[in-house]
């Protein structure tokens, strides 16, 4: 199929037929439940979930009747947690055990996470003993860790056998796995001593042991490791599965890839969210109560207006040269923007280089080094640009002189702040990407005035 | 290995030993090469590219010389862009051959892409015929595209074999594959017609037929895709790799998971720096020279000084209510920045929204409608506390009284235009992250100081 305009949003999918919406309502609509069900059938989850996202839940729970076990369980995991619940209050019983058995124990945690305690305590009773403790085992750990992410379907091998042996066994029990590309190796008591691919295991002679064939140079992480760093672990070794163990080195599971890539998308935007101000994490726009949402706005919009009390004494402070030079009022919002808006880029240069792992602590003199340079440079264009600027606002040469200073000297200041204190906060354990919004502005906001009308006292003489 | 303090940092890799950048150096300086070698053999390649970052060039060297081919181009693609140019005007031609040869055609077209023309010129001289034509081919694809991030190195396979034989293939040419677990059957003229799993193949029967095992409705992206739409499908489909097509509809390379973790960071990082008023893309803190990264900064930062002209006219224009009632002078950094942060909120829940693809065009009045409600709440609380604060640093309830409602105005219209403009700009085709730092602020300052003192106007009674 051409497409010779070469819009990418023709071009995807250009002949993949989807089922639509419009169509689901009405075959539902017809009782046309044979007709749907096959047309559902050869239709992938993540686009069965967006058609559910639009229908009635009446018309959900359908859908859900038509569904494969395994296609019902994988699409409701893959909806909000505000949709499960729904959905779950309007299943039998029966319905709920078939999709909890097929669920994965790590997105079951997730679930159980989000809802009500009344409600979890219920709905743990129906799942089969073996995963009630798995489940259980799951959300002892921390939220948020390796220990969450992970799966308990992997593929364990003894170091003795042969690869034809490996490969026999996976083609046995594979099925089941979140992953056959990856094996683990163990030993008696559990203990993790190697990994070995799929391609290794095909690739060598099907003689050869499997303690000749694996890896012991591994990478792995545990069970309370951050989710954050586990990320990193992956995307660093370009890995499709990192190993999990416990506090004595067993294996316990593997985290896949696919799940590490929703990992760096939430943590991005938890970042992003922190540096705006707002409290995170809001995992989602429209999914996010408006209560909450407004909860976590609303906070540090209060922290900070409350902070900005000190610019207003410092300006009282200085209210009796405001009353004779009146035009140096004009350039506030200029000189504690421009401040602001240079702190808050170095400061993002910064968080953003921790958070990628590209700037580290040991980095403080470099990066020092490097912004007083940088503060140097945007100091010089800024504060000259604004003497220029108040030139054309104000016809008095001196207010230009003590705006063009004061912007000079702030910009520099602002610019040092900005990168230093994500480090300070790191350092104190504290995530730097709450300082860029809150804090800075603030600092840079005071220090700006004061050195301001600190320099328009001498430059009009009026100490 | 226990360790009982739980923390996340003494947890990763306990045990895994690791060359240090000290043993390297004494390994060069006591010229005991040989056992480097077998030491540098042991270690992963993101390990080894650590260590030499932090050799001079002429260690850099020699550590290359003693890495196996493979090992040397897999190091040599994951430094740094200078990085790699020192390195090649260093190294003797045969070594630059040697990894070229190894190396990937995508990693190669974003390495020559870094560097200056005339180099490049000499350097794809280096090249064999056929990947010199397929570096060429990949540099016709625009940047950031699916063309640039394919690998053309993948396991094709005809609808008319076996399983058995087909994995007698993979056995046989699977060593130089990006994945084996994949494989892409194609027709006579090369056009995708499915895609079957390693996994679909080892639990097949040995003699059934791959277009009876393979999935004919797969997900696929075009040469001309852009990445972050191709990280999108990955993300959302669960894919371990993606087939790429041509307009054609022939296949030509497939991307696979490990590429798409860097486009999903890139792209979020672009987003943070956008955000924060920087020119987009600053690909590393360190990486990015100083020249440039300050032309990357000093862009907007004088776009906003420049706009902020406008807030002095507006002040300028009531200089003489300013003139008699100063203490209003002392509240415009408060106004202006409470605002100015509600603003940079809303903006930032929906230029992030609509990056992660949650939030979309259509969602147009269901944003504005929550934003209505959430202006006004955040409107009441913010404007309450201004008044009260207002009144602790003033005496003048009238002033308190302009503050209070000028804030109550401004946060409600700030928020709205903040979880407009996003959607106006992506509406226009320009990228939302933009308008977050320069365009927000400034409309919100110059709306919320109008209103402001044409309050006070009144309330002072002033006309």
């Amino acid at each position: 199929m051409e497409d010779p305009t070469g819009n990418p949003e023709n071009l995807v999918f250009p002949e993949r037929e989807m089922l639509s919406v419009d169509e689901t309502k009405q075959f539902i609509e017809e009782r046309k439940y044979f007709d749907l069900k096959n047309l559902l059938a050869d239709s992938l989850a993540p686009d069965i979930v967006e058609i559910i996202e639009s229908l009635d839940i009446s018309e959900q729970v359908i859908v859900f009747r038509l569904l494969s076990k395994e296609t019902a369980a994988e699409v409701f995991s893959l909806l909000d947690h505000d949709a499960q619940e729904e959905l779950l209050a309007n299943f039998g019983e029966e319905r709920v055990k078939a999709i909890f058995e097929e669920m994965d124990p790590d997105d079951l945690t997730e679930l159980f996470d989000e809802l009500p305690d009344k409600v979890v305590r219920q709905l743990v009773r129906l799942l089969p003993p073996a995963e009630r403790s798995m489940v259980n085992r799951f959300m002892g750990y921390p939220e948020d860790s390796a220990g969450r992410l992970m799966t308990p379907e992997f593929i364990k091998l003894r170091q003795h056998i042969s690869a034809d042996e490996a490969i026999a066994k996976i083609r046995r029990i594979g099925l089941d796995k979140e992953t056959i590309y990856y094996s683990y190796v163990v030993d008696e008591k559990g203990k993790l001593i190697g990994t070995v691919s799929l391609k290794d295991l095909l690739l060598a002679p099907p003689d050869r042991k499997i303690e000749d064939i694996m890896t012991t140079n591994f990478v792995y992480a545990h069970t309370h490791d951050d989710q954050e760093e586990v990320a990193g672990l992956l995307a660093k070794y370009d890995l499709t599965a990192l190993p999990v163990v416990d506090h004595d080195q067993r294996l316990v599971g593997i985290i896949t890839i696919d799940d590490v890539v929703d990992v760096i998308t939430e943590e991005a935007t938890e970042d992003i969210h922190k540096m705006a101000g707002m409290e995170a994490p809001i995992d989602s726009y429209f999914g996010t109560g408006f209560l909450m949402l407004g909860r976590k706005r609303v906070l540090w919009l209060v922290v900070l207006l409350v902070l900005s009390y000190l610019s207003s004494v410092v300006l009282k402070h200085y209210s009796d040269i405001l009353q004779i030079v009146v035009p140096l009022a004009f350039f506030i919002p200029m000189l504690t923007g421009t401040c602001g808006n240079t702190g808050m880029q170095s400061a993002t240069l910064i968080i953003r280089g921790l958070a990628t792992g590209e700037v580290e602590l040991k980095d403080f003199f470099r990066v020092l080094s490097r912004e007083i340079l940088m503060g140097l440079f945007l100091g010089i264009v800024l504060g000259l640009l604004s003497f220029i600027r108040a030139r054309f606002v104000d016809i008095n040469p001196f207010i230009g002189i003590a705006v063009g200073i004061a912007v000079f000297i702030s910009v520099i200041a602002a610019n040092m702040i900005g990168a230093i204190l994500p480090l300070l906060l790191k350092k104190l354990k504290i995530d730097p990407a709450v300082s860029a919004g809150p804090f800075i502005t603030t600092i840079v906001d005071v220090m700006s005035l004061i050195l301001y009308f600190e320099i328009a006292q001498v430059v009009f003489n009026l100490r």
